[in-house]
């Protein structure tokens, strides 16, 4: 894989709460240098972000509900709607970790389908936070996002104690439907890593070191 | 003081976000049996609190925004809407982190209006989240949040690396008028802790080891 093929399955992640708006045009300029597929920018950054990369093809996508996934349905569904209408093409958003915890199947899936929903079309990245997760907890998660119309499945909100691991993409890959994709996230920062990630069968990566990641690819 | 009147300045926590509904009731009748002043929930579990807490004069309350800040003005509006209409009491917000450090007071200000008058007249405490700040942007953002409205500035999400101070709290009950009350939140879990917070200028406190803090009381 050449690093600019890898760069076209990134979502260069610009989450971190404290970013100020100069951060986010560096941000974008590191997405738009490297040609990578997306930038995850905070809600209240999208519009920002929509102007920075004006006239590329680099998509924008936010985040719902994140990162403790707490808020209620009809305040992520709300937050979607917004999000689209301020330019987000990508929503990934955080599953209701303490319902899928506590076994409420009917609540996790109809908090997802409310975003789905809300979403029209647009892809939805359901984020599980695998480190709050027992096996069965991540697989449980999976199927429920998947039968809530989910496009993608993610490991992690970049935010908790933990991050990706090759164990729980493997996990994932092989607990959802050919049609439903995984996404690998927190704590990926050398090619090497990224290229491990693509072999256990993430086919979208987040990465806030996109630079060092591509940067670190092996010369010819 | 005694325990009793210290509970009564005490709002329990029930933020983390793997708690599940077994985990909420439990914090309740720790809540109920130590009779503090309110609970904190997430979005999500305000009408189990509500149902928990039925004849007692125990107050839910519920965050927005939380515990990153990053949503839009609009998002804060429509939760904070959906929080009262499920019996949320007391609103705790967590104001625009990357607009206060990039200088957009603006902003900063507009943001919390936006919830301040969504929230109709009920308490709205304002996160500042310290220890993303300096102190010239923990005083400027009290100052923004007493323009906004606010009853409450409040030190931390306790989700950050650090948690409430003293140094903070006497920062911040100093750059605010007498009508705007200090909120410590993050790491307090020990009687003596408390109490030193109470006199540093804090009429607030957020706790999720409320029985370690009220047991540690010394016997008269």
């Amino acid at each position: 894989m050449l690093p600019e093929q890898l760069a076209r399955i990134i979502d260069h992640s610009l989450l971190k709460p404290q970013l100020t708006n100069r951060d986010v045009e560096a941000g974008c300029a590191v997405a738009a240098r490297f040609h990578v597929w997306s930038v995850t920018v905070k809600p209240c950054h999208l519009a920002l972000a929509r102007q920075c990369l004006q006239g590329t093809d680099i998509q924008v996508g936010t985040v719902v509900g994140f990162p403790h996934g707490s808020h209620t349905s009809a305040t992520k569904a709300f937050e979607t709607r917004d999000a689209l209408e301020r330019g987000a093409v990508e929503i990934d958003m955080v599953i209701d970790i303490g319902a899928l915890r506590g076994g409420d199947d009917g609540r996790v899936r109809d908090d997802i389908a409310a975003v789905v929903q809300a979403a029209r079309g647009h892809v939805v990245k359901v984020i599980l936070e695998n480190y709050c997760l027992t096996d069965e907890e991540k697989v449980r998660g999976c199927r429920l996002a998947e039968a809530a119309g989910a496009a993608f499945v993610k490991t992690s909100t970049g935010f908790a104690a933990g991050g990706a691991t090759l164990a729980d993409v493997r996990l994932m890959r092989a607990s959802v439907g050919p049609r439903v994709q995984v996404k690998a996230a927190g704590g990926i920062q050398t090619w090497q890593a990224a290229l491990d990630f693509v072999d256990a069968g993430a086919t979208r990566l987040a990465a806030s070191q996109t630079e060092q990641i591509l940067m670190g690819a092996p010369h010819e």
